[in-house]
C-alpha cells in the first residue's frame, strides 16, 4: 500500500499516456482532474492486487467516447459518482475500490480522481495493459467475464444502466447511448470479484506507467537520450523516425478514426509510414515493409523529449520518434487477436509479433 | 373489479387499434398474446382507478419502437417480465400493477399479457387516450412527471435502465438504443403513485376501447351501419370515402414515417386525400381542406366493416372511411400542442380544433 501525490499522478499521467497508444484520452484532462481530487480530498491509497481482502467488490471506472469530444467536453466528475452510485444501489453491495479499464491519458487517471472523491483505493491493475477503442477489448472478455451490469453517465444528469447478453452487445447499446448522450460519458463497468481480477487482469500497470514517465522526467533531468531510456523501460522497439505531413481524421459513430502520414528522415528518409487509428494507432507500415500491428503497442513520441502524442495531438510538422512495444501475452492468443487483431478493425493484414517484424524487416532497434 | 376474458379481449383489441389511429403496433399481436396469457394463466382482472389502495406504486408497460419491425420480431413475453424485475430491484418497492401508457393495438394489449403472466391486475387508465410516436407524448409529462426510471428489454436478453433529465432525454436515449437492439423492445416506464395517476390520466380507457370493439361485433350482427355506430360510440366525425391509391412509406430513426393518398369516391369523387404519419396519423387534408390535425384523432377504417386499419395495413386499392375524433382537453392546452401538435412533427399548420374544421369546411359529418 502506497499513497499517491502530485509527482507520482505527473509520472503517471506520462506513462499512462505512452501506453494509450495515441487514445486512452487527453492526458491533460486526466492529470488535471486527479489533481484537483488530490488538491480537495488528499493523496489516493493505491493498492496491489494482493493487498485486497477477499471477495471484495471492485468496479473499474473511465471515459467512454471519442477523445476528440472529450477534449470540449470535460467531466464534472460528478458523472462517475452517479454511475458508481447507481451500480452500487442495482448489486445491493458496497464497492470496495475502483481501478483503471486500461491504460491511457484519461482512463489511467479518472479512477484516481474518483477514488480521491470517494475515499475508496485504486488497485495496481487494468483489463488490457494498454488501451483499445471498444469495451470487450479486456483481458476479463477474454476470461469471460461480463461487462454487465455497466453504467454509462453524461455530466447532464442522464445515465443507462445496461444489463447485456455479452460485452459485445454491451459495446453496441452503451456506443449508441454515448453519442447520443453528447460524445463521452462516463462508465463503472465490469464489476469484480478481486479474484477475478487477479486472475485475469494487468498486475501493476500503475506502477508501471509511472516508471515510464519517471524514466522520461529522470532523463532529461539527467541530459540522457529519453528515447532511449523509455525502449529501456518498457523493452520496445525504436520503429521510425519522422516529421508529420498529413492527417486525416473524422469523429463517426463515436470514434475518432482516421491514419497520419510520418516522412521519414535520418535512417528512414526514403520511407512514410503511415499510422492507422481508430482511436488508439492500430497498424503502422510503410510502402515496403510492415512495422508493427494491434494488439501490439504503437506510440508516437516527441523526438525531443519522448513525451507521447495522442492521435488528436498529431500536428502537421511535428518530428517525432514511433516506437512498439511487445503487447501481453494474452493478447497474442486466438481469442486476443480475434478480439483486437488487425482482422477485427478491417485492415488486411495477419498479426505478427513486433519481435519477428523487427528480425524479418529489420526495423531500426 | 372486474376480469377480462377472451371476449372483451377480442373488443378491446379492436377498440384499441382504432383509438392507435394507425400506430400503436399490430392489433393482432397484442390480441394473440393478451389471449395466450389468458389461456396459460387465467383471466385478467381490470381495476378501475377508485379501487386501487392509497400510494400504491403503478408501472405502465408496453412496446417501443416501430410497429413494421414488430411484426417480424414477435416479443415472447420474457422481455416486459425482465424489464418489471428490473425496475422493481432498482426502485426497491414492489408494483402494484400494470396499466397501458397509450390505447393502441400492441400496446393496449401488452399491459394485459404481462399482468396475466405476473398475476397482477391492470388499471383502467391511460397517459394518451390515444397513441402516440414518442415516450415524452403522455398527459403525464404535460403534468411534468418523469418518465425515468425506465427499462428497455429486448427479446435477446439485453436491458437497458435510465434515469434522465428529463422525458425528451429519455425519449433520445432510449430510442436510440431500441434501434440498436433491434428496432422494437418492451419498456416499463413512468413508474408512478396511484394518486399520480388518478390526476393526470385518461380514465377508463379500456372500457372505452371495449365498447368500441364491442359496438363494431354488434353491428355486423345486427345489420346495423357499422360506420355511424362508430362515430356515435366514439363522438367521431366521417372526414372522407375513398380508395387508397398510393403509399410511401419507410422505417427510419426506429420510425414508420411515410404518407398514403385516398382517391374520393362518393360526395368525396372530386378530391383525393393525403394522410401523413409517423407510426400514427397526425395530418389528413385533401387539395381544398384541411380535414384533421394532431392531436386530435384520425382513424382509417374499413369501409364495409368499419374494422381499423394500421398504417402498416393500408393496402393498395382498400376502400376505406376515414374518421376524426376530438382528442382530450388535455392535449388542446398551449403544452399539449407544443408537444404533439402539428409544429412539433414538422408539419406546417397550425392545429385547429377538428369541430371548427368540420363546422368552417363543410366536412361531411
Amino acid at each position: 500500500m502506497r499513497y499517491l501525490g502530485k509527482q507520482e499522478i505527473e509520472d503517471i499521467a506520462v506513462g499512462a499516456a505512452l501506453l494509450g497508444t495515441g487514445g486512452g484520452g487527453d492526458p491533460y484532462i486526466g492529470k488535471l482532474m486527479a489533481l484537483q481530487a488530490i488538491e480537495d480530498f488528499g493523496p489516493i491509497k493505491l493498492l496491489s492486487l494482493d493487498e485486497v481482502p477477499p471477495s471484495s467488490l471492485i468496479v473499474p471506472s473511465g471515459m467512454m467516447g471519442a477523445p476528440t469530444v472529450m477534449i470540449e467536453k470535460v467531466p464534472n466528475g460528478e458523472e462517475a459518482i452517479a454511475a458508481f452510485k447507481s451500480l452500487e444501489k442495482y448489486l445491493g453491495q458496497e464497492i470496495f475500490a475502483t481501478m483503471p479499464i486500461e491504460a491511457g491519458g484519461v482512463n489511467s487517471l479518472l479512477p484516481l480522481a474518483l477514488a480521491a472523491r470517494l475515499g475508496l483505493p485504486v488497485i495496481d491493475v487494468d483489463g488490457m495493459g494498454r488501451a483499445f477503442p471498444e469495451l470487450q477489448m479486456t483481458t476479463f472478455y477474454l476470461d469471460d467475464i461480463p461487462a454487465a451490469p455497466m453504467v454509462i453517465a453524461d455530466e447532464k444528469g442522464n445515465s443507462a444502466l445496461l444489463t447485456t447478453i455479452n460485452n459485445v452487445w454491451g459495446e453496441r447499446i452503451a456506443r449508441v447511448s454515448t453519442t447520443q448522450m453528447g460524445g463521452s460519458v462516463m462508465m463503472a463497468i465490469y464489476p469484480m470479484q478481486i479474484e477475478q481480477i487477479r486472475q485475469s487482469g494487468i498486475k501493476d500497470i500503475l506502477s508501471f506507467e509511472e516508471k515510464i514517465g519517471k524514466t522520461i522526467r529522470l532523463a532529461k533531468a539527467n541530459n540522457q537520450n529519453p528515447i532511449e531510456e523509455v525502449l529501456q523501460a518498457t523493452g520496445g522497439f525504436e520503429l521510425f523516425q519522422g516529421k508529420v505531413s498529413d492527417i486525416e481524421r473524422k469523429t463517426v459513430t463515436g470514434f475518432a478514426r482516421g491514419t497520419a502520414s510520418i516522412e521519414g528522415y535520418g535512417e528512414n528518409a526514403d520511407e512514410t509510414l503511415t499510422l492507422h487509428f481508430q482511436n488508439e494507432h492500430l497498424l503502422a507500415k510503410t510502402e515496403k515493409r510492415l512495422l508493427c500491428v494491434t494488439p501490439d503497442l504503437i506510440a508516437v513520441l516527441d523526438a525531443e523529449t519522448a513525451l507521447p502524442i495522442t492521435t488528436e495531438g498529431l500536428r502537421y510538422g511535428a518530428r517525432c520518434v514511433v516506437i512498439g512495444i511487445p503487447s501481453h501475452q494474452k493478447w497474442r492468443t486466438p481469442k486476443g487477436i480475434a478480439t483486437c487483431g488487425p482482422g477485427y478493425f478491417g485492415y488486411d493484414v495477419e498479426f505478427q509479433p513486433l519481435e519477428s517484424l523487427i528480425r524479418l524487416k529489420g526495423a531500426v532497434k
